[in-house]
């Protein structure tokens, strides 16, 4: 009911307070709803850019409280440079493994991409085993999982055997079907507008 | 053309190399169009998850090649322990703004929301005014700008005058049609399936 006595921007005030006690009701009670505590299985794919930075953002975030994080690059080794350097500072946290040659087509060598694939993931398989870390970072695992490089059921397999407290993300785009399902979060990383269309270049800092 | 004197995992390589040499040749020819260096407007958008987060990754690549990063926090001031504490490593480099007090519903006060948005913009003034700073990272501004709380014309003034080589990172859902128009660069973050829905409550070192 409109109160023609109050003058409007107090009306308008009060009407923002009665909407926001609700809508903070509403939060409360969804928050107090929530009480399973668990490592999540986390999936960063899509073709919009952000997936890995999205990962190691998150690695930023777990370091925040002092728990340890592995990153394996499945594919593009020479990349995140700047990443790799800004961690360093947390080289008492942070594993680093860099065991893809870079991109596929840049070593045009299918046995050779396999062979680092399967060495990478012994790497991840050494983290998912280690109850110590809080966070392993599957940087570009989708590219692996989807060239066939890797087999999708030991990768699964390996992953839901991991400690029950341990977050894994796992980036790259054309997620398969069966990490999907795996996953308990998915967030596709759409691209709505680039600036390379643009004849903008990669740059230090952006995109590597 | 199939050579039937070759073995066919021979011939599979040799086709894989064929491939990937067309498509090195490609991404060669698109990286060498690429010539203007330049700050980019950098917005992530979206009911997903990762955007403030892949601009918190952004925030360390910058961070590894030494750049200043500056971070204002418009809306939820009570958020991003993790990041912060982790920055805490990089005081050298990072400057950290939390001036927005909780996300809206926790106030219930929209006058002093409007107060603390222009008191968050008048430090982003400085930010975009300074060319020492190499990223911005205006956090929740979509969210701000939605509500009115900060006018948009004056927003992209300060935004399109800062120095030629900074870059700003704009996060919040329901980014507006100007801001997407300003924009070089747009990933709205998409969400496929979410751990709330089974139950799985916010988490350290991942919502926080």
């Amino acid at each position: 009911m409109i109160d023609s006595q109050k003058p409007a921007s107090a009306q308008d005030a009060e009407h923002h307070r009665t909407k926001m006690q609700k809508r903070k009701a509403v939060q409360d009670k969804e928050v107090a709803s929530k009480t399973v505590e668990k490592g999540l299985l986390i999936v960063n794919t899509g073709a919009g850019k952000g997936k890995s930075t999205a990962a190691f953002g998150l690695a930023l975030r777990m370091l925040g409280y002092g728990r340890r994080v592995v990153v394996i690059q499945f594919i593009k080794g020479a990349w995140h440079t700047g990443e790799r350097k800004a961690l360093e500072r947390f080289e008492d946290l942070v594993e680093w493994h860099a065991l893809g040659e870079g991109f596929t087509w840049e070593t045009q060598d299918k046995a050779r991409d396999i062979a680092a694939c399967q060495g990478a993931w012994r790497v991840a398989q050494q983290a998912l085993a280690n109850p110590d870390v809080g966070l392993v970072i599957l940087d570009e695992l989708n590219i692996a999982l989807r060239y066939d490089y890797l087999p999708m059921e030991q990768v699964l397999a390996d992953i839901a055997a991991r400690p029950e407290s341990q977050h894994v993300a796992v980036t790259g785009r054309n997620a398969k079907e069966a990490m999907l399902e795996a996953a308990d979060l998915v967030t596709e990383m759409t691209l709505v507008k680039h600036h390379f269309k643009a004849g903008v270049k990669a740059q230090e800092g952006i995109e590597f």
